[in-house]
Parts: C-alpha cells; sequence; structure tokens
C-alpha cells in the first residue's frame, strides 16, 4: 500500500530560533506587532510499505539517520 | 482578542526544489525508496486584534510584504 507521511522537524525548546526573531523583529518594523514567533519545516512523501506500523519504523530511522539533528529538533510523523 | 495564526510557505507547482530533491537522494543513497518528497516551512505567532477578519487582512499584507515571495511561494493562512 502507498502511504503519505509527514514529518514536521521543529528547534526544541529553549533553542534559538533566529529565523523566527528576524521575522519577528522585521514585523514590528513594517508596524505589525507579533508575538511569540515561531518556524517549523515540514517534510512530505510517498513511500510504498505492508502496513502502517513498517511505515513509522522506517520513517522514525530516517529522522534519527537524516532527516533531523536529533540534538536540536523535536519531530512529529504523521502517516495517512 | 488573541489569535494564533499559522501561515504555510510552499513553492509553487513546478518550481524545483532542491531541499526536497537532495532528501530524497540521500533517502535513496540510505536504501529508504520514497516518491513525490516535497517541502514547506511554516510560520506561526500570535496576534492581538479584534476580529478574524482582521487578522486575515494583516495576515495577507505580512505575506505581500515579508513573509512570502509572491513570485515562487504559494501560501495558507490558519487563524485559531
Amino acid at each position: 500500500m502507498e502511504y503519505n507521511v509527514e514529518v514536521k522537524i521543529s528547534l526544541k525548546k529553549g533553542m534559538l530560533n533566529p529565523e523566527a526573531s528576524t521575522v519577528e523583529r522585521a514585523l514590528d518594523l513594517l508596524g505589525y506587532e507579533v508575538e511569540n514567533t515561531n518556524s517549523y519545516n515540514t517534510i512530505t512523501f510517498k513511500i510504498e510499505e505492508e502496513n502502517e506500523l513498517e511505515v513509522n519504523k522506517k520513517v522514525e530511522d530516517m529522522c534519527q539517520k537524516l532527516l533531523t539533528n536529533p540534538v536540536i529538533h523535536d519531530y512529529e510523523i504523521s502517516i495517512k
């Protein structure tokens, strides 16, 4: 079966997010007042696998090996 | 009232996404066969505004002026 996978990769709590703080400062300069700005990246792909359990195991491996840096990133896998 | 805003910023269809193709190639080298790899960025923030219509108008402005490059990006605003 073919599964659609989404991996949401965000910085762990407490990590500085220079992209988000730059956006917040720039919005402020343009006159927009916003708070708690944050940003995260999402990777999506399709994978052919027998069942969802197997997909989850493989994607978990991909995250540990390549997609994320587990030292600084949190990730959330969703499979449809 | 305080609103939580999420802006999902993706490349327009047909634009090359080098990040996604690099990920797909790297996964392939590690032995994982995936297809249709794509990636997008999401910016989240809180904003104080009177009503949702007003929030939508402001965030639409922010997208046009700063958050996205409308020539190459599509964006989706969600407000909670």
